[in-house]
């Protein structure tokens, strides 16, 4: 992305982005704080029109990791959400520290958030969330649980496991407890999943 | 909530607010532009450690409407969404106006967006998203189609009506090109709808 600057015929600024029928004319970084920066910018709309648009940007991709085990159930995480002030069954999840791969990310969550070590990750989707005014993406997981440990959370973070049968966290979807979107459409997508892979073995 | 004080015996402030283990000793509203808040709080956990939290807050809650018709469409919105600069698959929806309830807000949104009167709305669920870091709930409506029109946009919001199988929308979600994740949620948890009313007309 080229950065706004000024011609050198004149003293017109140069665009510094087409973002579909908006001009952006300058961008402002206001505020840039544990991996959420607030951006406002200068727009101009295709008939001329000057505005502002002020969006959230999430510039590290986060993950999001469902593990099952042989006997159906799924490993959630029930932690305190800040923003909503609940403590809400989520799953495990954060973003890739520096270097790291999504699946190094994911496995390393999972071991920290709920204390089990899962193998066979495969990626089911990758979801975007309030779309006009935030640009965050979440790559989901499904993985298989090989060992239960015990979680070591980061400091400050609260987590629990909450195992279930998934069936269980299926009816919580659908009944609207568990209603963090991402994760309800992860939970709707993996059921899917498993119906095909159940119509296949029989 | 009450707001930041003095206690009258001595200089300490009063705590506005407990958030799960923080307690909020100063709250600051950073940013208020198009009903969205950045806001700033200086917190402390249980064991005494002092800290910030930064997090965004939409003040009015959204609706999402799905309008299906009698021959199994379904009705969704190609909209330019800004802050992920794409032209995406979502649904009709936005915020109410002043006095309005969430119903009448759903069907003013269908008719600005997509030119169509719906009726029989009925809400299916209510989600959130990124709820660590961001308080923004959704509530969502199915809907059936009574009469198809013309769509008036409000100035500067590009939107386009995307009339397709309800079949092929679900197909778009699990392939991954409708991504929202509370758009992709909500289509999940409509064919499960539409699939236990098949079986009980079958």
């Amino acid at each position: 992305m080229a950065t706004t600057g000024r011609s050198e015929e004149g003293d017109h600024p140069q665009p510094m982005e087409q973002r579909g029928e908006f001009t952006v004319l300058e961008r402002k970084v206001m505020h840039d704080r544990f991996g959420m920066q607030l951006i406002g910018d200068r727009i101009m709309t295709s008939d001329g029109q000057e505005g502002e648009q002020f969006w959230i940007n999430f510039p590290r991709q986060a993950v999001l990791v469902f593990p099952l085990d042989r006997e159906g159930n799924i490993y959630l995480n029930r932690e305190y959400t800040y923003a909503t002030a609940e403590c809400k069954l989520e799953a495990a999840g954060g973003t890739p520290e520096a270097d790291e791969t999504f699946e190094a990310a994911a496995l390393r969550e999972v071991r920290e958030e709920l204390g089990i070590e899962v193998d066979e990750l495969r990626k089911i989707n990758i979801y975007q969330s309030i779309t006009s005014r935030v640009n965050n993406t979440t790559h989901v997981y499904l993985a298989r649980v090989a060992t239960v440990g015990e979680a070591t959370p980061a400091t400050g973070e609260y987590t629990r496991l909450e195992k279930m049968p998934f069936l269980e966290a299926l009816e919580l979807v659908r009944n609207g407890v568990i209603n963090t979107a991402d994760v309800a459409a992860a939970i709707w997508h993996i059921n899917d999943i498993l119906s095909a892979e159940e119509k296949v073995e029989t």
